[in-house]
């Protein structure tokens, strides 16, 4: 009898989960299992807001896939996904074909730019390695140019990040800390640098708590930060954005770096593919199969499950994508043992912290509101707890935050 | 009786080397001096490669001029000198004037293009402490963003650097040492890097021996320099630049960064204050003055002499400049108490070594020629030396150069 062959796509926070899961749980004559992904290497997509400001080293943020997965179980491919075949079961590369019997889909997100002019060309995204540290060096090389040039363009040192959510407010809170060493770096006058968070929603951090959001948007504004909140980008230019300001006027702000940190979609792979989807994302069945593929698991970013308490998706995060990625690997080897219901999920929400640089944030863990160093302590344990989930107590000490204060 | 008033311009090497013997020879009683520069710090820059590359950080190439000179003698002015009225004896600064009885002018280099098209907007040049950390984030910026490219540009990994001369070389030495590492940062095949040196003389290094030249040249061939040589740069421009290939022929050469390292000249300043000058250097009389105007010495780079034995002008270097402080600060002691002639000023070379990298050079001194990790230890002594000339014992222990192998 043929092995049936597990194909997992995307090596994130869900696709790890399910592969580490399944190299333990299924034998090697039970099942082949391949993990293909674009780089051989993950990144903690959480932390890349450190990365990009330059706080924390974008190697320090990734690991080699091959150190969390068993060899000897698992076959990695480094590959492109550029579309999934459903009908022939098979996933096209951009180098050859993949066949599976089954398929895990965790491809993660992209930006989504909601179609407002200009943010593609000339705004920068949180979005992976690459485009982590090609912002650290873009902000890095405004300061260095400002004291070369005659007349001063005081717009080099204005960094505006459209977006008050959590991507937006963590990359602030790093913001504060690295500003500061970069005026010294550059002979800058620090009153000279603007750090400007437009939104266009009237609230920061919406689902949070509000006292714990005002606590953060107190500590980031004494730090430097200015707060437009209900402002909406009109259009991203060469030169900055324009906003909107009442009902007709519109206001330009010049930035040489607009950071749009305002909203995520699933990977555009999804739709590629054919599946029905919302901005890249599926709504998948409680055994997070896709409806009418039997086949196909779909988790991560790229699945939509409605929290039924406030009736809306759960947020895409890591917490969610590897709490799926434990049970796509049970449910996974209940299919080919073909033994047993599918379990169902449900979300078992640990917390949330939100960072607000290296030594301050807000979170809610245990039921309890935590602000300040309390708060920054456990946003690094829950940064670790990522790790030791994946790859075991040697991943923790590898790579792990303990600059605790 | 009115002390007179010594004005001394630039706080380089000639300028720090005049007021600090100035301040040991000169009574509070006999002189009021006073030392202008543009910044607050003096920077070496004869390092300037280094930090321009991205091997040693700027803060490690400058200190406070405050360190070295005596300030209950000298007056420090931090101001940028616009001209020189020796009419009416008084410096004009962008802000305000000063007046002087007698005035050293050291006002050091500025790039020369030879009327090259597009160089002035194209190329960088390793001018000065905002030039080179400019010069080091543009090339990292251009390593960081080549894997965010879908279509990738390989002249991203391209930088020709004008001019085999000292600090050409000097700097492909650096740059040998850094795009290792820059490729290791950004994931970047090695291969894919062009560093090209791209010279209109017939030679590398005129004026060295031949001998060691070719080493110098090998070294760096094998570390991945090409050399184009008897090839004029006719042009740059936004892509790279266009050189002259045969009689009638050019070729273009793709390149994100164009160092022009081809050519000085004496401060504009100099023509702006109405000396007779060519290209900025004046000739000044054997005591260094300036024919027709006794008051007023010019040294270091700004000035022109001529070496008898090949009657060529002696290059610009900080040895002279040193040694003409040195001669300057005598002479002033000299007039000031109106006693003796003048000395003249005879060029004592010490030797001359060229850096290629960190653990590798070439030079004479002594009489000798040096390649290897010898010479690169001589070129430490030498960094070394100058500082010890200018700040003593304590400026060579905070910013002198120990890493030797």
């Amino acid at each position: 009898m043929r092995k049936p062959k597990i194909v997992v796509l995307g090596a994130g926070y869900g696709g790890l989960m399910t592969v580490t899961r399944l190299q333990k749980q299924v034998g090697v004559n039970e099942a082949d299992i391949v993990l293909i992904n674009k780089n051989d290497y993950h990144y903690e997509t959480t932390w890349l807001h450190e990365a990009s400001a330059g706080t924390l080293h974008h190697d320090r943020v990734r690991y080699n896939v091959t150190d969390v997965i068993d060899t000897n179980k698992v076959e990695f491919i480094k590959g492109t996904v550029l579309s999934i075949n459903s009908e022939e079961k098979k996933v096209v590369l951009e180098k050859g074909e993949v066949e599976y019997d089954y398929l895990v889909v965790s491809l993660g997100a992209e930006p989504e730019t909601f179609g407002i002019k200009g943010l593609k060309e000339h705004a920068f995204a949180i979005a992976n390695i690459n485009a982590a540290r090609q912002l650290r060096e873009h902000i890095e090389y405004q300061f260095a140019t400002y004291n070369m040039e005659e007349e001063k363009k005081d717009e080099r040192l204005t960094i505006v990040v459209g977006g008050a959510g959590f991507t937006g407010i963590e990359f602030l809170g790093e913001l504060t800390n690295r500003v500061p060493e970069l005026c010294r770096e550059y002979d800058i006058d620090f009153g000279k640098v603007k750090l400007i968070c437009v939104e266009a929603a009237p609230m920061v951090l919406p689902g949070f708590d509000p006292e714990l959001v005002s606590y953060a948007t107190a500590q980031l504004e004494r730090k430097g930060v200015t707060f437009m909140i209900g402002t909406a980008i009109k259009e991203a230019t060469e030169n900055g954005i324009v906003v909107g300001k009442g009902e007709d006027e519109v206001e330009e702000i010049k930035a040489a770096t607009v950071v749009w940190a305002a909203g995520v979609r699933g990977s555009s792979i999804i739709e590629n593919s054919g599946f029905e989807a919302m901005r890249g994302r599926v709504k998948v069945q409680p055994d997070l199969r896709v409806p009418g593929h039997d086949n196909v698991f779909i988790i991560g970013d790229c699945s939509l499950i409605i929290d039924e308490k406030v009736n809306r998706p759960y947020p895409p995060t890591a917490q969610i994508a590897m709490q799926q990625g434990e049970l796509c690997a049970s449910n996974l080897v209940a299919l080919i043992r073909d033994k047993g219901e599918l379990g169902h999920f449900t979300f078992d929400n640990k917390g949330t912290v939100c960072s607000l640089g290296h030594d301050d944030a807000i979170g809610v863990a245990f039921g309890k509101k935590m602000t300040g160093g309390t708060a920054s302590f456990m946003k690094k344990m829950v940064d670790n707890r990522a790790l030791y989930m994946i790859g075991g107590p040697s991943l923790v000490l590898k790579k792990g935050k303990f600059n605790v204060l």
